[in-house]
Protein backbone atom coordinates (compact mmCIF):
# COMPACT_ATOMS: atom_id res chain seq x y z
CA UNK A 1 0.00 0.00 0.00
CA UNK A 2 1.38 3.53 -1.03
CA UNK A 3 2.37 5.03 2.37
CA UNK A 4 0.42 8.39 3.32
CA UNK A 5 1.66 11.68 1.41
CA UNK A 6 2.59 15.15 3.03
CA UNK A 7 2.79 17.91 0.58
CA UNK A 8 4.78 21.05 1.13
CA UNK A 9 8.39 20.88 2.01
CA UNK A 10 9.77 19.66 5.49
CA UNK A 11 11.42 22.89 6.18
CA UNK A 12 8.35 24.34 6.84
CA UNK A 13 6.80 24.85 10.29
CA UNK A 14 3.13 23.94 9.96
CA UNK A 15 5.04 20.99 7.41
CA UNK A 16 6.97 19.72 10.63
CA UNK A 17 3.97 19.30 12.90
CA UNK A 18 2.32 17.09 10.62
CA UNK A 19 5.70 15.25 10.48
CA UNK A 20 6.29 14.93 13.87
CA UNK A 21 3.15 13.19 14.51
CA UNK A 22 3.87 10.78 11.38
CA UNK A 23 7.00 10.30 13.37
CA UNK A 24 5.35 9.73 16.98
CA UNK A 25 3.12 6.59 15.84
CA UNK A 26 5.83 5.30 13.60
CA UNK A 27 3.96 5.23 10.31
CA UNK A 28 5.62 5.39 7.22
CA UNK A 29 5.34 9.08 4.79
CA UNK A 30 6.20 10.38 1.93
CA UNK A 31 6.79 14.02 1.79
CA UNK A 32 5.72 15.93 -1.87
CA UNK A 33 7.64 18.66 -1.68
CA UNK A 34 5.73 22.11 -3.42
CA UNK A 35 7.85 24.56 -4.46
CA UNK A 36 7.44 27.58 -2.73
CA UNK A 37 9.31 30.43 -4.63
CA UNK A 38 7.67 29.21 -7.70
CA UNK A 39 4.23 29.54 -6.54
CA UNK A 40 3.29 26.04 -7.03
CA UNK A 41 0.99 26.52 -4.13
CA UNK A 42 -0.96 28.80 -5.90
CA UNK A 43 -1.73 26.05 -9.03
CA UNK A 44 -4.70 24.16 -9.60
CA UNK A 45 -2.65 21.07 -8.87
CA UNK A 46 -2.48 22.05 -5.21
CA UNK A 47 -5.40 24.00 -4.75
CA UNK A 48 -7.43 21.16 -5.37
CA UNK A 49 -5.68 19.14 -2.62
CA UNK A 50 -5.80 22.88 0.26
CA UNK A 51 -8.40 25.15 -1.47
CA UNK A 52 -6.78 27.50 0.73
CA UNK A 53 -3.49 27.73 -1.45
CA UNK A 54 -0.97 27.05 1.50
CA UNK A 55 0.83 24.27 3.07
CA UNK A 56 0.58 20.85 4.16
CA UNK A 57 -1.95 18.97 2.49
CA UNK A 58 -2.61 15.48 3.08
CA UNK A 59 -3.43 12.78 1.42
CA UNK A 60 -4.43 8.80 3.13
CA UNK A 61 -5.85 6.59 0.18
CA UNK A 62 -8.91 9.11 -1.08
CA UNK A 63 -8.82 11.27 1.83
CA UNK A 64 -7.14 14.61 0.94
CA UNK A 65 -6.84 16.73 4.50
CA UNK A 66 -5.76 19.96 4.84
CA UNK A 67 -5.26 22.17 8.25
CA UNK A 68 -2.07 21.46 9.84
CA UNK A 69 -3.96 20.92 13.62
CA UNK A 70 -6.56 18.76 11.86
CA UNK A 71 -4.03 16.57 9.93
CA UNK A 72 -2.17 15.58 13.27
CA UNK A 73 -5.24 15.26 14.97
CA UNK A 74 -6.46 12.57 12.19
CA UNK A 75 -2.88 10.92 12.33
CA UNK A 76 -2.86 10.57 15.87
CA UNK A 77 -6.37 9.61 16.08
CA UNK A 78 -6.20 6.91 13.08
CA UNK A 79 -2.96 5.57 14.42
CA UNK A 80 -3.71 5.36 18.16
CA UNK A 81 -2.23 2.76 20.22
CA UNK A 82 -2.43 1.87 24.17
CA UNK A 83 1.35 3.06 24.05
CA UNK A 84 0.47 6.20 21.69
CA UNK A 85 -2.55 8.25 22.80
CA UNK A 86 -1.91 11.85 22.33
CA UNK A 87 -5.54 12.21 22.59
CA UNK A 88 -7.07 10.80 24.89
CA UNK A 89 -10.26 10.67 23.52
CA UNK A 90 -11.07 7.86 25.70
CA UNK A 91 -11.32 9.74 28.95
CA UNK A 92 -13.37 13.20 29.17
CA UNK A 93 -11.22 15.09 31.42
CA UNK A 94 -7.71 14.41 29.81
CA UNK A 95 -9.14 15.43 25.85
CA UNK A 96 -10.45 18.13 27.55
CA UNK A 97 -7.02 19.32 28.98
CA UNK A 98 -5.57 17.79 25.65
CA UNK A 99 -8.09 20.17 24.08
CA UNK A 100 -7.43 23.30 26.06
CA UNK A 101 -3.58 22.91 25.48
CA UNK A 102 -4.24 22.74 22.14
CA UNK A 103 -6.08 25.95 21.48
CA UNK A 104 -3.46 27.72 24.23
CA UNK A 105 -1.35 26.72 21.65
CA UNK A 106 -2.82 28.16 18.48
CA UNK A 107 -4.49 31.23 20.34
CA UNK A 108 -2.13 32.18 23.10
CA UNK A 109 1.60 30.83 22.52
CA UNK A 110 1.69 30.56 19.13
CA UNK A 111 0.39 34.05 18.41
CA UNK A 112 3.26 35.66 20.58
CA UNK A 113 5.93 33.66 19.44
CA UNK A 114 5.17 33.13 15.64
CA UNK A 115 5.57 36.62 15.04
CA UNK A 116 9.62 36.88 16.66
CA UNK A 117 10.13 33.66 14.71
CA UNK A 118 8.75 35.51 11.28
CA UNK A 119 10.52 38.71 11.92
CA UNK A 120 13.63 37.36 13.04
CA UNK A 121 14.49 34.44 10.96
CA UNK A 122 11.81 33.80 7.91
CA UNK A 123 11.19 37.44 6.70
CA UNK A 124 15.01 38.75 6.18
CA UNK A 125 15.92 35.23 4.79
CA UNK A 126 13.76 34.22 2.37
CA UNK A 127 12.12 37.35 1.25
CA UNK A 128 14.36 39.96 2.71
CA UNK A 129 12.77 42.42 4.45
CA UNK A 130 14.44 43.73 7.84
CA UNK A 131 13.27 42.83 10.92
CA UNK A 132 10.53 45.22 12.38
CA UNK A 133 11.97 45.46 16.20
CA UNK A 134 9.09 47.01 17.40
CA UNK A 135 7.35 43.75 16.30
CA UNK A 136 9.19 41.69 18.04
CA UNK A 137 9.77 44.19 21.49
CA UNK A 138 5.98 43.93 22.07
CA UNK A 139 5.81 40.24 21.37
CA UNK A 140 8.60 39.36 24.10
CA UNK A 141 7.08 41.22 26.11
CA UNK A 142 3.44 38.93 25.95
CA UNK A 143 5.36 35.90 25.50
CA UNK A 144 6.79 36.20 28.97
CA UNK A 145 3.19 36.47 30.42
CA UNK A 146 2.29 33.80 28.64
CA UNK A 147 5.41 32.05 29.82
CA UNK A 148 4.77 32.92 33.11
CA UNK A 149 1.29 30.83 32.73
CA UNK A 150 3.54 28.14 31.36
CA UNK A 151 5.92 28.12 34.18
CA UNK A 152 3.30 27.79 36.76
CA UNK A 153 1.70 24.96 34.72
CA UNK A 154 4.43 22.95 34.59
CA UNK A 155 5.96 23.44 37.88
CA UNK A 156 2.50 21.24 38.05
CA UNK A 157 2.57 19.00 36.03
CA UNK A 158 5.04 16.61 33.65
CA UNK A 159 3.40 17.90 30.07
CA UNK A 160 0.71 20.85 29.33
CA UNK A 161 -2.20 18.57 29.27
CA UNK A 162 -1.29 16.58 32.57
CA UNK A 163 1.33 14.06 33.42
CA UNK A 164 1.43 12.45 30.02
CA UNK A 165 2.26 13.23 26.76
CA UNK A 166 0.00 14.82 24.42
CA UNK A 167 -0.79 16.28 20.78
CA UNK A 168 -0.97 19.49 23.19
CA UNK A 169 2.81 19.56 23.38
CA UNK A 170 3.79 18.15 20.35
CA UNK A 171 2.10 20.81 18.72
CA UNK A 172 4.13 23.84 20.15
CA UNK A 173 7.56 22.07 18.79
CA UNK A 174 7.86 23.60 15.16
CA UNK A 175 7.61 27.37 15.87
CA UNK A 176 9.34 26.77 19.46
CA UNK A 177 11.94 24.84 17.37
CA UNK A 178 12.27 27.91 15.29
CA UNK A 179 12.33 30.43 18.80
CA UNK A 180 15.51 28.84 19.69
CA UNK A 181 17.03 30.06 17.01
CA UNK A 182 16.28 33.25 17.48
CA UNK A 183 18.34 36.00 20.03
CA UNK A 184 15.70 35.25 22.24
CA UNK A 185 15.98 31.91 23.23
CA UNK A 186 17.80 32.97 26.07
CA UNK A 187 14.37 34.06 27.18
CA UNK A 188 13.19 30.21 28.38
CA UNK A 189 16.02 30.53 30.80
CA UNK A 190 14.04 32.50 33.35
CA UNK A 191 11.27 30.26 32.99
CA UNK A 192 13.03 26.49 34.43
CA UNK A 193 9.90 24.40 34.44
CA UNK A 194 9.30 25.55 30.64
CA UNK A 195 13.10 24.77 29.55
CA UNK A 196 13.10 21.72 31.66
CA UNK A 197 9.83 20.06 29.11
CA UNK A 198 11.16 21.83 26.41
CA UNK A 199 14.63 20.07 26.72
CA UNK A 200 12.74 16.99 27.48
CA UNK A 201 10.55 17.10 24.19
CA UNK A 202 13.49 17.46 21.99
CA UNK A 203 15.13 14.55 23.30
CA UNK A 204 12.19 12.21 21.49
CA UNK A 205 13.64 11.03 18.42
CA UNK A 206 10.61 12.22 16.45
CA UNK A 207 11.91 15.91 17.26
CA UNK A 208 15.52 15.01 17.05
CA UNK A 209 14.78 14.00 13.32
CA UNK A 210 12.26 16.60 12.15
CA UNK A 211 14.28 19.72 13.62
CA UNK A 212 17.10 18.57 11.20
CA UNK A 213 14.92 19.78 8.86
CA UNK A 214 14.02 22.77 10.08
CA UNK A 215 17.20 24.61 9.04
CA UNK A 216 17.36 28.58 9.06
CA UNK A 217 18.79 29.21 5.84
CA UNK A 218 16.55 26.60 4.07
CA UNK A 219 13.22 28.72 4.74
CA UNK B 1 -26.55 18.51 40.86
CA UNK B 2 -25.91 22.04 40.44
CA UNK B 3 -25.92 23.25 36.16
CA UNK B 4 -22.18 23.74 34.41
CA UNK B 5 -21.19 27.13 35.12
CA UNK B 6 -19.93 29.20 32.36
CA UNK B 7 -17.65 32.38 33.41
CA UNK B 8 -18.27 35.52 30.96
CA UNK B 9 -20.99 37.90 30.20
CA UNK B 10 -23.62 36.15 27.36
CA UNK B 11 -22.76 39.18 25.02
CA UNK B 12 -19.49 38.28 23.93
CA UNK B 13 -18.98 35.96 20.97
CA UNK B 14 -16.27 33.42 22.48
CA UNK B 15 -18.98 32.96 25.34
CA UNK B 16 -21.85 32.39 22.78
CA UNK B 17 -19.68 30.03 20.95
CA UNK B 18 -20.13 27.66 24.42
CA UNK B 19 -23.81 28.45 24.86
CA UNK B 20 -24.90 27.88 21.72
CA UNK B 21 -23.27 24.06 22.38
CA UNK B 22 -25.31 24.11 25.50
CA UNK B 23 -28.32 24.88 23.89
CA UNK B 24 -27.70 22.56 21.21
CA UNK B 25 -27.22 19.37 23.14
CA UNK B 26 -29.57 20.86 25.99
CA UNK B 27 -28.15 20.87 29.65
CA UNK B 28 -28.67 23.40 32.22
CA UNK B 29 -26.37 25.62 32.66
CA UNK B 30 -25.38 29.18 34.77
CA UNK B 31 -23.97 31.89 33.31
CA UNK B 32 -21.71 33.71 36.01
CA UNK B 33 -21.03 37.37 34.76
CA UNK B 34 -17.71 38.70 34.69
CA UNK B 35 -17.85 42.45 34.99
CA UNK B 36 -15.54 43.71 32.26
CA UNK B 37 -15.33 47.31 32.86
CA UNK B 38 -13.95 46.73 36.05
CA UNK B 39 -11.90 44.72 35.14
CA UNK B 40 -12.65 41.44 37.26
CA UNK B 41 -11.56 39.12 34.18
CA UNK B 42 -8.05 39.84 35.33
CA UNK B 43 -8.31 39.74 39.22
CA UNK B 44 -6.94 36.84 41.29
CA UNK B 45 -10.68 34.69 41.61
CA UNK B 46 -11.01 34.65 37.92
CA UNK B 47 -7.43 33.93 36.83
CA UNK B 48 -7.91 31.05 39.26
CA UNK B 49 -10.39 29.48 36.40
CA UNK B 50 -8.62 31.13 33.23
CA UNK B 51 -4.37 31.95 33.91
CA UNK B 52 -4.78 34.35 30.38
CA UNK B 53 -7.33 36.40 32.14
CA UNK B 54 -9.60 36.29 29.09
CA UNK B 55 -12.75 34.85 29.07
CA UNK B 56 -15.00 32.29 29.01
CA UNK B 57 -14.13 29.82 31.67
CA UNK B 58 -16.49 26.93 32.23
CA UNK B 59 -16.76 24.61 35.58
CA UNK B 60 -18.34 21.48 35.69
CA UNK B 61 -17.93 19.98 38.97
CA UNK B 62 -13.90 19.87 40.15
CA UNK B 63 -12.97 20.09 36.31
CA UNK B 64 -12.46 23.88 35.13
CA UNK B 65 -11.54 24.56 31.29
CA UNK B 66 -11.20 27.27 29.25
CA UNK B 67 -10.26 28.67 25.42
CA UNK B 68 -14.04 28.72 24.10
CA UNK B 69 -12.99 25.71 21.46
CA UNK B 70 -12.06 23.65 23.69
CA UNK B 71 -15.18 23.89 26.11
CA UNK B 72 -17.41 23.35 23.23
CA UNK B 73 -15.82 20.29 22.38
CA UNK B 74 -15.63 18.77 25.95
CA UNK B 75 -19.74 19.46 25.44
CA UNK B 76 -20.16 18.20 22.77
CA UNK B 77 -18.46 15.21 24.10
CA UNK B 78 -19.48 14.47 26.88
CA UNK B 79 -23.67 15.34 26.03
CA UNK B 80 -23.00 13.55 22.83
CA UNK B 81 -26.30 11.23 21.16
CA UNK B 82 -27.09 9.76 18.79
CA UNK B 83 -28.58 12.74 17.24
CA UNK B 84 -26.53 15.39 18.60
CA UNK B 85 -23.25 13.78 17.07
CA UNK B 86 -21.55 17.04 16.38
CA UNK B 87 -18.03 15.88 16.90
CA UNK B 88 -18.39 12.65 14.91
CA UNK B 89 -15.42 10.80 16.81
CA UNK B 90 -16.73 7.56 16.36
CA UNK B 91 -16.00 7.88 12.61
CA UNK B 92 -12.04 8.63 11.32
CA UNK B 93 -13.00 10.40 7.89
CA UNK B 94 -16.02 12.48 9.22
CA UNK B 95 -14.54 13.56 12.68
CA UNK B 96 -11.23 14.53 10.03
CA UNK B 97 -13.33 16.52 8.27
CA UNK B 98 -14.68 18.29 11.31
CA UNK B 99 -11.55 18.81 12.49
CA UNK B 100 -10.52 20.31 9.11
CA UNK B 101 -13.49 23.11 8.96
CA UNK B 102 -13.12 23.50 12.74
CA UNK B 103 -9.53 24.60 12.09
CA UNK B 104 -10.47 26.78 8.84
CA UNK B 105 -12.90 28.74 11.19
CA UNK B 106 -10.14 29.64 13.61
CA UNK B 107 -7.27 30.01 10.80
CA UNK B 108 -8.71 30.98 7.55
CA UNK B 109 -12.34 32.80 8.00
CA UNK B 110 -11.86 34.37 11.92
CA UNK B 111 -8.61 35.68 11.09
CA UNK B 112 -10.37 37.73 8.44
CA UNK B 113 -14.09 38.44 9.14
CA UNK B 114 -13.36 38.75 13.09
CA UNK B 115 -11.24 42.46 12.24
CA UNK B 116 -14.22 43.57 10.52
CA UNK B 117 -16.42 43.22 13.71
CA UNK B 118 -13.93 44.67 15.81
CA UNK B 119 -13.57 47.50 13.80
CA UNK B 120 -17.17 48.58 12.80
CA UNK B 121 -19.00 47.29 16.29
CA UNK B 122 -16.46 46.71 19.42
CA UNK B 123 -13.91 49.06 19.03
CA UNK B 124 -15.92 52.12 18.48
CA UNK B 125 -19.24 51.48 20.97
CA UNK B 126 -17.52 49.24 23.62
CA UNK B 127 -13.90 51.32 23.66
CA UNK B 128 -14.60 54.51 21.69
CA UNK B 129 -12.01 53.96 19.54
CA UNK B 130 -12.37 55.15 15.79
CA UNK B 131 -12.82 52.18 12.72
CA UNK B 132 -9.85 52.13 10.80
CA UNK B 133 -10.87 52.03 7.70
CA UNK B 134 -7.74 50.26 6.58
CA UNK B 135 -7.85 47.00 8.02
CA UNK B 136 -11.92 47.52 7.42
CA UNK B 137 -10.74 47.39 3.22
CA UNK B 138 -8.12 44.76 3.38
CA UNK B 139 -10.12 42.49 5.47
CA UNK B 140 -13.13 42.89 3.32
CA UNK B 141 -11.02 41.98 0.26
CA UNK B 142 -9.63 38.86 1.76
CA UNK B 143 -13.35 37.60 3.57
CA UNK B 144 -14.33 37.74 -0.41
CA UNK B 145 -11.16 35.03 -0.97
CA UNK B 146 -12.47 32.97 1.84
CA UNK B 147 -15.91 33.47 1.16
CA UNK B 148 -15.26 31.96 -2.66
CA UNK B 149 -13.80 28.48 -0.91
CA UNK B 150 -17.22 28.33 1.11
CA UNK B 151 -18.89 28.93 -1.74
CA UNK B 152 -17.50 26.18 -3.55
CA UNK B 153 -17.78 23.79 -0.33
CA UNK B 154 -21.21 24.85 0.87
CA UNK B 155 -22.82 24.20 -3.15
CA UNK B 156 -21.21 20.50 -2.74
CA UNK B 157 -22.47 19.80 1.03
CA UNK B 158 -24.91 20.87 3.10
CA UNK B 159 -22.96 21.50 5.90
CA UNK B 160 -18.76 22.31 6.08
CA UNK B 161 -17.99 18.65 7.27
CA UNK B 162 -20.31 17.24 5.15
CA UNK B 163 -24.13 16.29 5.29
CA UNK B 164 -24.56 16.39 8.60
CA UNK B 165 -24.46 19.34 10.99
CA UNK B 166 -21.06 19.59 13.07
CA UNK B 167 -18.95 21.43 15.45
CA UNK B 168 -17.26 23.59 12.47
CA UNK B 169 -21.02 24.80 11.66
CA UNK B 170 -21.52 26.05 15.59
CA UNK B 171 -18.09 27.68 15.95
CA UNK B 172 -18.74 29.99 13.36
CA UNK B 173 -21.52 31.68 14.99
CA UNK B 174 -20.68 33.72 17.37
CA UNK B 175 -18.77 36.50 14.86
CA UNK B 176 -20.97 35.99 11.42
CA UNK B 177 -23.65 36.78 14.12
CA UNK B 178 -22.25 40.09 14.75
CA UNK B 179 -20.90 40.90 11.15
CA UNK B 180 -24.14 40.54 9.78
CA UNK B 181 -24.69 43.89 11.95
CA UNK B 182 -22.14 45.59 10.08
CA UNK B 183 -21.87 47.56 7.09
CA UNK B 184 -20.52 44.88 5.30
CA UNK B 185 -23.41 41.55 5.87
CA UNK B 186 -24.14 42.10 2.10
CA UNK B 187 -20.66 40.57 1.27
CA UNK B 188 -23.07 37.11 1.46
CA UNK B 189 -25.71 38.10 -1.31
CA UNK B 190 -22.62 36.82 -4.02
CA UNK B 191 -22.12 33.88 -2.18
CA UNK B 192 -25.69 32.31 -2.36
CA UNK B 193 -24.58 29.08 -0.75
CA UNK B 194 -22.91 30.44 1.91
CA UNK B 195 -25.80 32.40 2.09
CA UNK B 196 -28.15 29.73 2.30
CA UNK B 197 -26.08 27.45 4.77
CA UNK B 198 -26.02 30.73 7.59
CA UNK B 199 -29.65 31.68 6.95
CA UNK B 200 -30.82 27.53 7.86
CA UNK B 201 -28.16 27.68 10.62
CA UNK B 202 -30.02 31.09 11.92
CA UNK B 203 -33.62 28.74 12.22
CA UNK B 204 -31.81 26.67 14.93
CA UNK B 205 -33.65 27.63 18.18
CA UNK B 206 -29.91 27.56 19.93
CA UNK B 207 -28.59 30.25 17.48
CA UNK B 208 -32.25 32.71 17.48
CA UNK B 209 -31.68 32.17 21.29
CA UNK B 210 -28.43 33.15 21.66
CA UNK B 211 -27.92 35.86 19.21
CA UNK B 212 -30.20 38.07 20.85
CA UNK B 213 -27.75 38.19 23.98
CA UNK B 214 -25.19 39.49 21.15
CA UNK B 215 -26.66 43.05 20.97
CA UNK B 216 -24.70 45.53 19.20
CA UNK B 217 -25.14 48.09 22.11
CA UNK B 218 -23.65 45.72 24.70
CA UNK B 219 -20.63 44.78 23.48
Amino acid sequence: MAPVKVFGSARFTNVARVLVCLEEVGVAYEVVDIDFPAKEHKKPEHLARNPFGVIPAFQDGELMLFESRAIAKYILRKYRTDEVDMLREGNLQEAAMVDVWTEVEAHQYNKVLAPIVMECIIYPTAYGIPTNQKVVDESVEKLKKVLEVYEARLSEHEYLAGNFISSADLSHFPFTCRFMETPYASLFDSFPSVKAWWEKLMLRPSMKKISTNLHPKMV
